[in-house]
């Protein structure tokens, strides 16, 4: 080997000042340059609660809050995007099953821990996690939550180390302490936030409120949470994200609405295309705010709905994004002129995904070449015309674009120019497919920096 | 950014002492740990020959040959594989043409350039493409390579940065100097496999003799030289290979042989899982050692041949993963008891390319959750089934396998004798599928290290 690794650590560990701690951020620790996007105040919908205790689920944590609850106040629709990949975690499949068996309604609230994912935990890990589920149900004493033969009513996530069961007694023994501790203050929610990340160095709390036409007169909010940075930690289960609103959508539109807003959010965000266990992000509505309901694609007001959800996944979706391991640019990768939405975005997600991309950014290199091979392999793409490809930077100071490729044919680049567009953290590249087709997808990502490496080779020092 | 780049270069620039150059590598630059791999003499196939010169195809390379020709003294079977990227260097696109014009017969020599891979250059690019070609024809003086019409009968390779025309006054002016000077010595064959590096760190040359049953009596032989290491730098275009035997096989079965052969070995490792614009093997079969002609996969001798090639290109592969930028591992990762074969390579691709996979065995963390995830998330695999799923460490040194993993539960791990079985350069990971399908794969890699970010981000310094 070439490098002598405990001198490189050393060298490291003087470098780096964005600490990443296995477990929730705690006060105060927040790297500065990432303190702008935790907000100090918000507007968060009627009739959700927030709270977070410390159950201690990694005996090493004894500080931080790692339990969340979210819930409403009545019972409400709920609808969940989840992982694709084979191995789903204990939470998965429970939650997965709730809201099939529910069809999507009676829903009272989210349980979170992180520190331990319980995946990969066998026919008991699927025991703890119906336990978590119904000993939140608890919490609720109206008669809309007794138990009616449907089981559980809360969502239950996992986030943290793979392959290691629940310490389910602390868990169960601080989920009273957090029902008792529930609210609706900014506080409540921010925290609720910070206990759901595991080595994310910020908490991912986003709120805003909205109309629609439907209702005019009617105030509506949003408030999400996500955790993700990708599976940094050794065996670390990833991504997760809650949202609720108070506007009134029933559970046959809340899931359609939901899945077409991951699409272009959760499922646009690459930092190291590796996907975990546990991915989920689920969505829970229960109305408080009043107005006709939505109740299919063609209500009143659902396009208006569907164009504000997904425009603050994207939002919640790019602070993942801004965490993401080592990384030191936010990416956006346009891809335009495919012949197919799904096109285009297989191509940003081939060129997201690219090691020698990522190293390119890093490096601050204008690599139009790696850009080009990145959307020639692309697989099953149809709609990349060679003679017709183009690829620019897009500077997010709103100065002009600069053309790299322009319809197959290499620029002579003004490195200078290319110099002063990669200095910035925030770049676009642009990437026209063909002269024909109008489709376009959106991806973000991040580079891929000598501190990635480290983050993720060099856990145990 | 947290790193201090110029520091960090002056850190590496110490620790490195495996040096990339930008051109094929000089005498005794190779590093001490990679002499080991290049032969100090060979068996060489009958009637094929072999040369390097110095064309100065890039002006900074005023010293290192880079123009290189192998021939075959008489006309022979031609086949090539190439790159799947939808952008076709020009060699790429004209040797296809030939070789399709031909029906594979009747070729006489394979012509390659380093240091411009004469992609993205449009029709020019071709036309050059073209003459490179026309004017190695005119080595050969005999009456089979007098135009007959169907045009050149040279396979034509480039490599090196994408999107410049080549110096193409200089390859023509070199062209007959290489002619000049073919041999078969080992030196000959050295020469041109060095000529064709751009930033390997050591020439890729291997050659063996062989038997066929359909003629018990003859000796034949096999030499191939390769060239690969990453598209590692500004724009590089990759792979290439050049297989020649003396072994007498028609054209009609030598891309069936050719196509299986690359799909178990160049197809089947990954560096960053990058695919370039000019990747090309190509393999030549002059006959030049008697016995009768292979014509089908039903004549005597096929399989016997297609075994021999198959075992040839993947020891000819595993140099290129040996070489791969900034590996400090050499990673087998065999994938067992898929319902197919495509399932199984598809899962072990995916592992091999996973960026958290390969940081962690840069690390030296024995992190199945890391495999395990990317085995979960391979796409349009059947055979998974994650409760019959396990994986294993196995030691190249012949003791017992280190399990993780068995039929979905996880083993208390042995940290010691992980550590063990990861300080070594050399490790297989045994991933089993189900306890069913009996279908195998197997695929190689190394990991991501800080050198690899190094190398590809910094490549301006």
């Amino acid at each position: 080997m070439v490098l002598q690794l405990p001198a490189f650590r050393r060298f490291i560990s003087v470098a780096n000042t964005q600490i990443r701690r296995y477990s929730a951020p705690g006060e105060g620790s927040i790297p500065p340059a990432k303190q702008k996007y935790v907000p100090t105040s918000g507007t968060y919908p009627k009739g959700f609660l927030a709270a977070s205790t410390h159950a201690g689920v990694k005996p090493s944590n004894t500080k931080f809050d790692d339990l969340a609850l979210i819930a409403s106040e009545s019972p409400c629709s709920g609808a969940a995007v989840f992982t694709k990949n084979k191995f789903q975690a204990a939470p998965v499949t429970v939650t997965r099953d709730m809201l099939k068996r529910r069809g999507g309604s009676g829903i009272r609230a989210v349980v979170v821990n992180s520190g331990c994912a319980n995946a990969v935990t066998g026919k008991g890990g699927i025991e703890d996690a119906v336990r978590m589920g119904e000993e939140t149900d608890k919490c609720f004493e109206d008669e809309s939550s007794q138990p009616d033969g449907n089981g559980s009513r809360t969502v239950v996530m996992s986030t943290g180390v793979i392959g290691q069961r629940l310490p389910l007694r602390r868990i169960i023994h601080k989920i009273p302490v957090a029902c008792s501790g529930l609210g609706s203050t900014h506080q409540h929610w921010l925290s609720a936030a910070r206990a759901i990340c595991t080595t994310d160095t910020f908490p991912k709390l986003l709120s805003r409120s909205f109309a629609l036409p439907s209702a005019p007169d009617t105030t509506y909010s949003l408030v999400g949470m996500t955790k993700g940075a990708g599976m940094i930690h050794p065996n670390m289960a990833t991504l997760l994200g809650i949202l609720c609103t108070d506007a009134p959508i029933a559970p046959s539109a809340l899931q359609a609405l939901l899945s077409a807003a991951i699409d272009k959010s959760f499922n646009s965000i690459s930092i190291d295309g590796d996907t975990s266990t546990n991915d989920t992000v689920a969505l829970l509505a229960n109305g408080a705010a009043g107005g006709p309901l939505i109740t299919s694609a063609s209500s009143p007001g659902y396009a208006e709905m569907q164009q504000t959800l997904t425009a603050f996944a994207v939002d919640l979706a790019k602070l993942v994004v801004r965490d993401g391991e080592g990384a030191t640019k936010f990416v956006t990768i346009r891809v335009t002129n495919a012949a197919s939405y799904a096109d285009a975005k297989k191509v940003a997600s081939t060129i997201a995904r690219s090691p020698l991309v990522k190293t390119a950014l890093y490096g601050k290199d204008a690599n139009w070449g790696r850009i080009l091979c990145a959307t020639g392999y692309a697989e099953g793409v149809d709609s990349v015309v060679p003679a017709e490809t183009s690829v620019s930077f897009v500077p997010t100071d709103g100065s002009a674009e600069l053309k790299l490729l322009v319809k197959g044919e290499p620029e002579k680049v003004d490195e200078a120019r290319a110099a002063e567009i990669l200095e910035a953290e925030d770049l676009e590249i642009l990437v026209r497919l063909s002269e024909r087709g109008g489709q376009e997808a959106v991806y973000w990502t991040g580079d891929f920096s000598h501190e990635y490496v480290t983050i993720n080779g060099d856990y145990r020092t």
